[in-house]
């Protein structure tokens, strides 16, 4: 049985293999670029765990891997442009490095080349299933971000409108990439539903535990600056729940630290975690990060494989949910 | 037999029962709004004419047609932000109404919902194919948009490369439109060859044209401004052709021209005017156009199908090299 360390190293490999190598290279240098970046490369692996889960020829689903991943990267580089970010994992953004024109249209062809390594996998008759998901998925990660962008200027943001966000954003393309793998694998339909919400719910969980590590997370194994969140008055599930917890006093006191221009950035961190610890919002964050986890784990034992098998499954998603505590 | 126009009006009853109507609305209102500034909606009725010439059942190529009419639409809207186009079709774009983040994502939307509409073809049998037809072409699109904006910074763009871009930006489409048509009314490989290189053929010829029109067309006919490529120094086929044949005079007076701030632009688009005069390129683009047209009436009568099927396929072709002349 291959380690996850494998699956990484088997997926690193073919992605190195595909590199772009057409013209023009002004389109495709930016692509190579954004895709060396790095990453943890959870989605692709996702496709290849599913897949091996069901069925031991998992370099069926290496196209489709490759596609979840390039597919993630385009949504990155576009988000970076609207969210005029100057950093990628430490690096400069594409529309940084080269400008916001290379940027969309490095962007759009990134999509394309996501829809065209799906073409790749083997078996044809599993192609229109395959986009079929994809498309779906693709859609709704559009939305989550149109969602998210909406949040920014809307203050009546409720805490299930806020799970719908992340569903969209984050969990559906985990959850897809995971049901790709188990349409290549053959699985039935049955086990792919399951497997599709052990993604989903592992998705969930991820982003309230990335919301409760932005402002609790050790600084020194974080990969971001610690209380970003805060500082950018972002409404995540700590927020939300603070706001809806807070007496009158403690609703004002948010309020104007999140629409006062704060010159100390620390100052406003520290206040805002301060209400945060007077209403216990971590540990509210914290049950339902773990009532996800349980719901993931519930559907992970109802595949009709044997336990065995679901290791490594159940091993990333402990690792994932134990990472940089 | 249906004429042209019924075409039109099928699919325009299609575009209309499609309207995206889901939320959020921010994401889909934009959508609506850049497919219903309208256009001669050529390319989905090139879908239905091809389908209709190898069968008779060409309402199956319609979610196929509306596929093709969005990416097209999808292109324009990037297009538009990164030429910073304020108009189009006489309306503000999408990024001018709207934002450029807005227009960005909604963009992004389109191209996925392009690739939705292909899977709702009836014969499932087919989509394999018609994925493929569309990733290579969507594909091209991108690379001939990348040439387009590298030739603006270029001042050694050769004619080859000129008709390469022109055949990646515009034509592929046109004939990938044709070959989607086929392959639904499941023609053989080789009448599918055929008419994708009638599409191919009819828009470099369309191109040409359009070069020739925004130079030579009558004002009060042509959609845009006339002269407008030479304000903006394009390198069109009439400017490199120009470029070719010039004698050094010719050749410096071209390149100060192109180089100097010009207040009075009739001033610059007359004397440019004069030197391709001169030069005779017209001429020269109307045979290169009609070397085009042959081709592509040579591959239309290759097709096994009887002659009065083409009626309109030819009568469509001829009328677009006839507009506003």
């Amino acid at each position: 049985m291959q380690t996850l360390r494998q699956f990484q190293e088997d997926f690193h490999s073919y992605l190195l293999e595909n590199q772009f190598k057409k013209e023009p290279k002004e389109l495709y240098e930016p692509v190579n670029y954004i895709l060396g970046l790095g990453g943890k490369r959870l989605r692709p692996v996702l496709v290849l765990l599913s897949h091996a889960l069901f069925d031991d020829q998992f370099e069926q689903s290496l196209p489709a891997a490759l596609s979840v991943e390039i597919f993630h990267n385009f949504t990155l580089l576009h988000d970076d442009i609207m969210d005029a970010a100057p950093l990628r994992r430490g690096e400069p953004t594409v529309h940084m490095k080269y400008n916001v024109n290379t940027g969309i249209l490095s962007g759009d062809v990134m999509m394309i080349a996501a829809y065209d390594f799906l073409s790749k996998v083997e078996n044809e008759t599993k192609i229109p299933a395959l986009y079929k998901t994809f498309n779906k998925v693709a859609i709704e990660v559009c939305e989550g971000q149109q969602y998210d962008m909406n949040f920014e200027t809307r203050n009546d943001v409720t805490i299930p409108e806020y799970l719908t966000m992340i569903e969209l954003k984050t969990s559906v393309l985990l959850a897809g990439a995971m049901q790709l793998g188990a349409i290549i694998a053959d699985a039935s339909v049955l086990d792919t539903e399951h497997i599709y919400q052990f993604g989903r719910h592992i998705g969930l969980a991820f982003q309230i535990q990335d919301d409760i590590l932005d402002t609790y997370g050790n600084p020194e194994k974080f990969g971001k600056k610690v209380g970003g969140d805060i500082v950018q008055n972002k409404k995540t599930y700590l927020m939300l729940k603070a706001l809806e917890l807070a007496d009158e006093t403690q609703k004002k006191e948010l309020d104007s630290l999140m629409t006062t221009e704060i010159e100390n950035e620390m100052l406003k961190v520290s206040a805002v975690k301060n209400i945060f610890d007077d209403l216990n919002v971590k540990s509210f964050a914290e049950a339902i990060k773990e009532e996800y986890l349980e719901k993931a784990f519930e559907h992970l034992a109802a595949i009709s494989v044997p336990k065995k098998k679901k290791k490594l499954l159940t091993d990333l998603a402990n690792d994932l949910m134990m990472r940089e505590q």
